[in-house]
């Protein structure tokens, strides 16, 4: 079973233009440290979190508990001039997990509620056991550095890095997993339950259909922490064998 | 004339994954912290930088000279243990404008190479006078709350926000324009030399095509944060007339 946790801020739509528009600079900078804030929560009891739309922000919490969540969401009440409400579930799939986590939280009131103010809605917790894996891929667009950054313009690297984003998530989600974008040529994907060949088949079709090359790295471990680093370790292997292979999976042993 | 900066991280791809690939969390922290950093520094001048891929930042810089992006390296060499380069250009559309920031910074070193290091690579620059104007667009989803965040799950809403950037990119991007994602359902589109009508064109294009209603603020003024404010304005002008309009232009007097 994954968990996964979805973070929203309180009302913030109304807020960004309360009294009147508040500088855009100054909101990217609250966005962006507010994301490096919870990351550095979450990351300190081996969750990792994606910055998905920045105002909501989705991440792998297996073995973070409801406490763990209370003093994250006071912690950020002390000091920032916005407040978070949460959401929690776990279930089969990442999909299903953010789900329930979504539906728990909406329970409680819209995102624009001026009434709902840092909530915990939780559904369900995944306990940290060797009968609670979280799977996740790590991405990555082959020879991005040769192929587009040091020869295509800046933002036509990124329009192709986006279009792998967009035809990567469209294939994900019909299978219950979930793509985040995580900087340079790079996605995470949570993906319990998606075999190895399911997620080559994917990446095949895309090189089919856009002519972009990936390849995965897999890593399966009791969070998310370990399964991040065990994808890595993939990745490498992919690296260092140099002949074309599109996956590798790395189960951590504890 | 638009101004654009490429800011891009040196020799960032063999860093992450020296002796041993790093936690992906530090990755995403040090990322964030970085772009929130960037920011504050360019937007004290009046610019604004979007995190693009992270490792690669775009911003737009009109006002802000050679010793300005000097000043702003040297920072970041200070206290981050990663150093960043730069290339600088100017053009009458914003696409054209980051084509010659990229090629200046690629004919001095590619992004890992290890020999090129804190290069600041100027092909032009535009001075901030009135003959100088940058246009921008603030373009977000109608009823976003409404009609996904309360009811769609998290990930649902973020691949339908996603999939209105892919297409709204890639309309875009033929007529010379950008565009970025700022959270939420926002986007913000230098867009030097659009009409309103083309604009509204794309808008409805899209709505067609995939049934997401936009609007879009534009504003004008002699530098980003102007530009950015009065498109913030032109958004609620459409929001208080609340009659099905799509675009709303400000020019900034001064
Ligand atoms: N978030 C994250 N980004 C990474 C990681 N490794 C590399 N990157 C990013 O990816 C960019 C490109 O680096 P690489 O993927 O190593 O370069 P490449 O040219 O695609 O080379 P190959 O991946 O070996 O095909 C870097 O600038 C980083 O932004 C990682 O572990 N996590
Ligand atoms: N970056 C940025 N994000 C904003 C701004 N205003 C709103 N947002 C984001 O957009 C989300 C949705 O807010 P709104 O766009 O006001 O909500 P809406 O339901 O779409 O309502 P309308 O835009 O009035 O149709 C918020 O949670 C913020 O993340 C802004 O000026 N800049």
């Amino acid at each position: 079973m994954i968990q996964m946790t979805l973070i929203q801020i309180d009302n913030y739509g109304p807020w960004t233009v309360t009294p009147r528009p508040r500088n855009e600079s100054d909101l990217q900078i609250l966005q962006a440290e507010l994301y490096a804030d919870l990351e550095r929560q979450f990351a300190n009891k081996k969750g990792l979190v994606f910055f998905t739309r920045f105002d909501n922000l989705l991440a792998v919490t297996n073995g973070i508990d409801e406490e763990d969540h209370l003093r994250i969401q006071r912690s950020i009440r002390n000091r920032y001039p916005i407040t978070i409400s949460m959401g929690v579930g776990a279930a089969e799939t990442p999909h299903e997990a953010q789900k329930l986590a979504t539906i728990a939280l909406q329970k409680e009131g819209g995102a624009q509620s001026s009434k709902r103010k840092e909530i915990l809605a939780i559904d369900s917790l995944a306990p940290a056991d060797e009968n609670n894996l979280v799977q996740a891929a790590h991405i990555d667009i082959n020879s991005v550095t040769e192929t587009l950054t040091d020869i295509e313009s800046a933002f036509d690297t990124n329009f192709m890095v986006n279009k792998a984003q967009h035809y990567l998530m469209t294939k994900l989600i019909k299978k219950g997993a979930l793509l985040f974008f995580i900087g340079g040529d790079n996605f995470m994907a949570p993906c319990n339950g998606l075999s190895e060949k399911e997620i080559e088949d994917i990446l095949v079709e895309i090189n089919d259909e856009i002519g972009i090359g990936l390849k995965a790295g897999i890593g399966v471990g009791r969070n998310m922490e370990d399964a991040a680093y065990m994808a890595d370790l993939g990745l490498e292997e992919i690296r260092d064998h140099d002949n074309g292979m599109w996956t590798w999976v790395i189960e951590k042993e504890y």
